[in-house]
């Protein structure tokens, strides 16, 4: 099996692109380094330096023999995208140059990723819907013109939904009104500029689903966690990108590191905000799994991709009690928030589909996080303490 | 009032220009020509030529003594936006070339607004997409950073609602769901790319309303009919561009045109597709209706903007009957759909909001009816059959 994995120098790029390689998938990975790009024009610092991706691949071979062929190349060019299907595509590194062929499954997280970042202003906005757009549009006609038969899977974001009163399903809804009935997509209000572009990520998707039965798993990610995965084990250059800065850093990512500095941890406002949270070894499962089990052929599938919820007071306070208990002082401080958003809310998410479909949870446990401090410790020294919080708000 | 108008030489732009203008507002208009050029690029011919933008201000000044500034620029750039709130803007006509200060309320038509021609292709989806979404952001944050308290008035369209089974409410719905309730956006399923865009530029709006208690009014229109309006009769030279072809003339239009050159009536399938019409001249009367009852700080009003609905059957013997009545020869022929699309379906939307802010509605009588036929007959030599129906697939 072939897997196109767009978007594949990313934090969670490159370990899935890893993932399925080392399982014996042909894998190509597309990145034009837009993160790295974005993360060097903020000044924003990661914990480490990594490759290129040029490099991780050469790397990769060379310890395991598998072949990730890298295109170095923006998506949101048609042709770049279009190359891909029709075998124009010229790639920057590879073991053989012949074509792969068309994939059978992309894995598209190539988009900018950042809330804060798609807020500093219009122009970040701008950036993000146009680029997020277009890359999703190229995708969904690349797959219309060529391969109708791909199976795409979208990784969306639990933030689609934002923070509704009632339960939130698995992506649809069977709404009873006025005596009729009908199965919709599930209400959506987003909580930023970057999670709107997602909502019309799957708006666009669900078009195509409708017109050209295509197949598309949407994930509904909550935010991730964590550093390590067995592929990158076996070399520390083939490590995931991993910032921890407050426009590229997840909560809890940040909320270590922010505990081995002496940063007090910064929870916005009252800290009863809640989310769903996974490790990222479970999001290459689940990745995994949905590329296994396709969608059918005009299917939309969506599953909410998270493992647990946690306030983030709970966060703060799980990171606390740990750091204590390895020595760290942690403090916690409730700042003004930066963000216009529900600071206590009801808050139930499903989140079954994948467990179904096979998936084993790892859980946010004091053992994980404490093996977190120990990663970022090593880093200690290279952290800087002016990059945590900026404070942009929205 | 200073009213400024986003796509101001459009069918329903120009004609809304002078409508506000001739009831004493000040009137800002701009726009890049997309449309013309784009008609010009699929070479698909206008009922009768029109004057630039520029000319039309100044035979509209000539005539009324009344001015509408001039703006020609692209709005899918974020300076050209802004200048029209910063005041850095230099009108391309105007007569007084001061800043005519922060406009009380937008009117906002700059879009790509044909669902063909947003499926010809990936190129032409990508474009409908970029310029229509770019124009919403900028127009977003350009009141966000400069004016919000100004009402902006959005055309959104009956098309974000699709065809469901259940009542089409006006814009909300509140579900309720395991023993909880909330109220949510009413569900979408745009039929085309150019219907997706008006569901995103919803979410947006959304997002903004929610975020920085922006005034936001979103007119769900449908299909509008319709040549002559109030301020056009003074003089020829100043009626709105009129298409008759696939791509940018709307049903009934078309279907009158067809009429007039003997060309059978092009409906699509089984014609049982229903939609809700209404007047060029309703159109006026419900922006300007939401322009004097602005919506609140922080509220997202929607309307559904039809005056009544018909099946495109019912629209085909409608102008079969008053074309016979007339002394044409009018056939009718049913197509192979080019589109995918329910040609049978439950249809029942609301559509009180405008009346209840004091909209009258025109009907589509025989007699107007009769009245396009006979506007339509002076340039029946001038129109181009070849253009009519190209078969857009999607």
């Amino acid at each position: 099996m072939h897997v196109l994995i767009l978007g594949g120098d990313g934090y969670l790029g490159w370990p899935s692109a890893m993932y399925f390689s080392a399982r014996g998938h042909q894998v190509t990975v597309v990145d034009n380094y837009l993160r790295r790009n974005n993360c060097q024009t903020l000044d924003v610092g990661m914990l480490y330096p990594v490759p290129t991706l040029m490099e991780r691949a050469k790397i990769w071979h060379e310890l395991t023999g598998h072949e990730i062929k890298v295109v170095i190349g923006d998506l949101a060019e048609p042709q770049v995208m279009r190359s891909l299907f029709d075998g124009s595509v010229k790639y920057n590194w590879c073991i053989n140059p012949a074509f792969t062929g068309i994939p059978e499954t992309v894995v598209h997280y190539a988009e900018q990723p950042s809330a804060p970042y798609s807020l500093i202003d219009y122009a970040h906005a701008d950036l993000t819907i146009v680029n997020n757009l277009r890359v999703t549009n190229n995708l969904m006609f690349a797959v219309r013109d060529f391969s109708r038969d791909t199976h795409i899977i979208k990784l969306g974001t639990m933030g689609e939904y934002g923070t509704p009163n009632i339960d939130i399903e698995e992506g649809w809804i069977e709404i009873e009104h006025k005596g009729r009935k009908g199965k919709f997509l599930f209400p959506r209000a987003a909580g930023s500029i970057y999670h709107t572009t997602k909502v019309m990520d799957t708006d666009l998707m669900w078009f195509g689903v409708r017109m050209w039965d295509l197949r598309v798993t949407d994930l509904m990610q909550g935010p991730v966690y964590g550093i390590e995965t067995d592929e990158a084990a076996i070399d520390p250059r083939l490590s995931t990108i991993f910032n921890y800065d407050e426009v590229f850093g997840t909560i809890v990512n940040r909320f270590i590191v922010q505990a081995v500095v002496d940063y007090p941890l910064t929870v916005y406002g009252k800290g009863g905000q809640t989310r769903g949270y996974l490790n990222i070894k479970d999001t290459l499962q689940c990745v995994h799994h949905a590329e296994m089990s396709p969608a059918a052929k005009g299917e939309l599938r969506i599953f909410n991709q998270i493992m647990e919820t946690f306030s983030a007071n709970q966060l703060a306070e799980k990171v606390q009690k740990v750091g204590q208990s390895l020595g760290y002082d942690v403090k916690v401080n409730h700042l003004d928030n930066p963000r216009k958003e529900a600071e206590e809310h009801y808050y139930n998410p499903s989140y079954q589909g994948l467990i179904d479909l096979g998936v084993k949870p790892h859980y946010l446990t004091d053992e994980v996080v404490a093996g977190m401090f120990k990663v970022v410790d090593r880093y200690k020294d290279s952290i800087r303490k002016d990059v945590i919080f900026k404070g942009i708000k929205w």
